[in-house]
């Protein structure tokens, strides 16, 4: 049971934000630009790093999350599979092994970010712009994940949950579905 | 150095928000609700939780910055020097040692928060969204440690930094301050 009270068919973030409406606002457009905002890193892959943070961080919501996000993105689901086992020996180009590797270093501890780390990335061709991006991705998905986790809310064990919701994060983003969505979320076009 | 190019005369996290605007808005939005806007929780009690948290996280830059915050704001410094050491011990009201203990236990994980401590800030009249905020000001200061460190920021090492920062954290919080501030910044009235 969740630490605060927190609507029931809420479950994980979801929750959340809807208890303090004041910080989810900017909490969803951070969100919304760093993973849906124009970017040389695809949507596919900055989801990736989320799985990987939410992942090493044991926070079982959002790792079923943005696994399905990926998943829905990507058209398959080999390559969350393998960077949530292994991330050198995973499906992608080795520039996102590299921005993955800093993204677990930067989960354990800013600090653990090392120069070798950054320099095989620049030399795999990540520009500064793609490093940053990767790192304050890396650290919103610590934000989310001591959010979700340190009050306690519920993460569904059922499957069809997540795969609805990943479908929703690849069609309607981060932003706050407007009033009617329901009306509207079977056919969203 | 910091493994990305940012302003050389932008220590910290200000080079960061300078480097990236469209993350800097909703990051600084986020921080001025949260530690100065309307809350039952003091703005001197807020900058604690930022300074448990940074200070457990050894995060240089934001530790001195936000002990030189909540120094400004109470008028002294043994509270800040004091709860760096021991929380329990440290001269804050019951309420504030549970929160504090709770904002720990973030830091290091959000599974680490336990029912016994959530029970005893509750016993100790902490309501529901004073224990959110704790937890999501914990949560923001994780982001924010790791963003400054991952990226090797620098750290001034010269408290004289500090001391303006504090001071102007307390006068203008967290919002981009507005042109022209340098000329009013020593008389901000």
């Amino acid at each position: 049971m969740p630490y605060i009270q927190v609507e029931d068919h809420l479950p994980g973030i979801t929750g959340l934000l809807e208890y303090r409406k004041d910080t989810a606002g900017p909490i969803r457009r951070l969100t919304q630009f760093l993973l849906r905002g124009p970017n040389t890193l695809t949507e596919a892959e900055r989801e990736l790093i989320a799985t990987v943070v939410s992942n090493g961080n044991q926070c079982r919501f959002c790792t079923a999350a943005h696994t399905a996000a990926a998943d829905v993105l990507l058209g398959e689901c080999d390559t969350t599979a393998s960077v949530k086992q292994d991330i050198i020996n995973a499906p992608v180009s080795n520039k996102m092994k590299a921005l993955l590797t800093i993204a677990d270093m930067v989960r354990k501890s800013g600090k653990d970010v090392t120069e070798a780390a950054i320099a095989r990335a620049k030399a795999e061709g990540a520009t500064d712009t793609e490093i940053h991006d990767t790192v304050l991705i890396a650290a919103l998905f610590c934000l989310y994940n001591r959010y979700v986790d340190g009050l306690a809310t519920v993460a569904p064990t059922d499957q069809s949950f997540y795969n609805g919701l990943g479908q929703r994060l690849k069609d309607h983003g981060y932003n706050r579905l407007p009033q009617g969505y329901d009306h509207l979320k079977n056919n969203p076009h």
